[in-house]
């Protein structure tokens, strides 16, 4: 596994090798969100990826990055959300197996999803601590490859090819991006494609009030854990680690935060007028956007909507 | 106003005179749907277009054939659905003035969208003799030009562009295209598109069971009222026109009811994997190929999603 913060060059080869297994997703722009925030914006659809989130890029991206006697012993990882079914997925892909450890609370569509693609669930308590223990076990048993869903160079990696076709797709500069931070593997990698397809492109991170650990991290220099967690937005409860933090520190402009009501606003928009289901998390970037209107005014904003897997009989509308 | 069946060129010329003002909308596909249908499915997302549905492409198309001596008269239509915000929106576009009748219990979100636009709104009683004679009285006070919702070739010819476009982004040839049929004015385009630019290629329409005065007027050669009217696609119940039943009979292969019940799981099919808001009038054709797999079973088949403009407070699932 690479050392090394990802270079452009390892971008491109990401994203040649991840082509042929993804969606080349759209970029959505709606008259109506131009007016009402008073910027140009460019909607990076990843909502519309395989498995409905950006994760399987990364999770291809480290899979097939694994040498032949690693894919042989199988992956592994701990996750509820779209990390689980990403790696799934792409274990799948690659014929090889996959162990996804999930909480026994996880809900049923994502444990069915899981299962859907082959792999192996193990289930445990959701403490941080049994994750990882249960993780542990399975790698002394398999020999399997942990596969870490954000503090992993080429997940980053990974998740940094869909910033690069935002780049790529649309005409004109990009004066900003911005992404959600969670754990910080999608906001590193817009920031490293930014940083190195458009020279110039600041990147900003949205980040739910309720989740607050990256903005506090950022500012103080240190990573920090959030005051509390309590936040429609379940993507992106977990805190920055010691491969994105860096990065972040490096490339990203500032942090903003939002609501749990600003979050739930910006996902209605983009249900009700660009006719696309993205969940909480993936509505938290045009939410700041919306906040902040005098920050953006008059420019041109990539926004990427991160997923959009959500219990349509739990809708916050 | 042409009064001659849309031709190849027709429809060309439509294209080249619509693109500037539509979003080229994308082709979506589904893994999860290509498996549960056997087929292998082209996904034409007008839900994804301007105003929410085809029928901006219709509106804009009827609109700009008018003189400018017509355009300074004005437009007029009666529609509480996606046929007034497309004409209210066409006519913005080219500054010309739009006189819609709407009856007093059109949903108020449609509403607002046609006073969005700037269009003067009328109401009526919610009759079909109300609405055409109130047309008549706008007609008589403004010179305004009527633009009928279907049975009119440039409308028709508008429709037509979205099959152009599923053809010509589809790389390989498609077995066959399904679109709902109300009134037929985007079935006749679609069948026309298909008879022009990719001949062979099979057209059939899905109507709901509980509109089924297409399937009936198609077998008994007559065009011909519903058994009943009861359904939750409220888009699609029109009947046939004259201009529309003949071009029907020429060029589609056969007409396919379904259920209410087989609408709404096709639809929650296209929410919850695909990631996209489509309307019940929307889902009407994938709801017939998963009715029919035998028929459709390992071709590829385009569908045609045609609008998205659902409330969604008040969603079926």
């Amino acid at each position: 596994m690479s050392e090394t913060v990802p270079t452009r060059e390892a971008i491109e080869i990401a994203h040649k090798r991840v082509e042929p297994f993804i969606h080349h997703t759209p970029v959505m722009t709606s008259q109506f969100l131009n007016d009402l925030s008073g910027a140009e914006l460019f909607f990076k659809c990843e909502n519309l990826q395989k498995i409905g989130a950006f994760k399987a890029r990364g999770g291809l991206n480290s899979i097939l990055s694994l040498s032949p006697d690693q894919l042989e012993n199988g992956i592994t990882t701990h996750s509820s959300g779209n990390h689980a079914q990403a790696i799934a997925f792409a274990a799948a892909k690659v014929g090889a197996k996959a162990f996804i450890v999930m909480p026994e609370n996880s809900p049923l569509v994502k444990i069915n999803a899981v299962k859907g693609y082959g792999a192996t669930i193990t289930f445990c308590e959701n403490t941080q601590e049994e994750r990882e223990r249960v993780v542990q076990e399975i790698i002394s048993e398999t020999g399997a490859t942990f596969i870490h869903p954000f503090n992993n160079y080429e997940v980053i990696t990974g998740q940094a090819t869909a910033a690069k076709e935002l780049i790529e797709d649309v005409q004109d500069k990009l004066d900003a991006i911005i992404a959600p931070v969670g754990g910080g593997g999608l906001l590193c990698g817009t920031a490293l494609s930014a940083h190195y397809f458009s020279p110039g492109t600041k990147v900003y991170a949205g980040e739910p009030e309720g989740a607050a650990d990256a903005v506090l991290s950022f500012r103080s220099d240190k990573i920090q854990k959030a005051p509390y967690v309590k936040t429609i937005a379940d993507g992106l409860l977990t805190t920055l680690g010691d491969k994105t933090f860096p990065i972040i520190k490096a490339y990203v402009t500032d942090i903003l935060t939002v609501s749990d009501e600003e979050i739930v606003g910006a996902m209605r928009y983009l249900w009700e007028r660009m006719k696309i289901v993205v969940e909480p998390s993936g509505a938290v970037s045009l939410a700041a956007v919306l906040k902040n209107k005098e920050l953006f005014a008059g420019k041109k904003i990539g926004i990427i909507l991160t997923g959009g897997n959500v219990d349509l009989g739990k809708l916050p509308f």
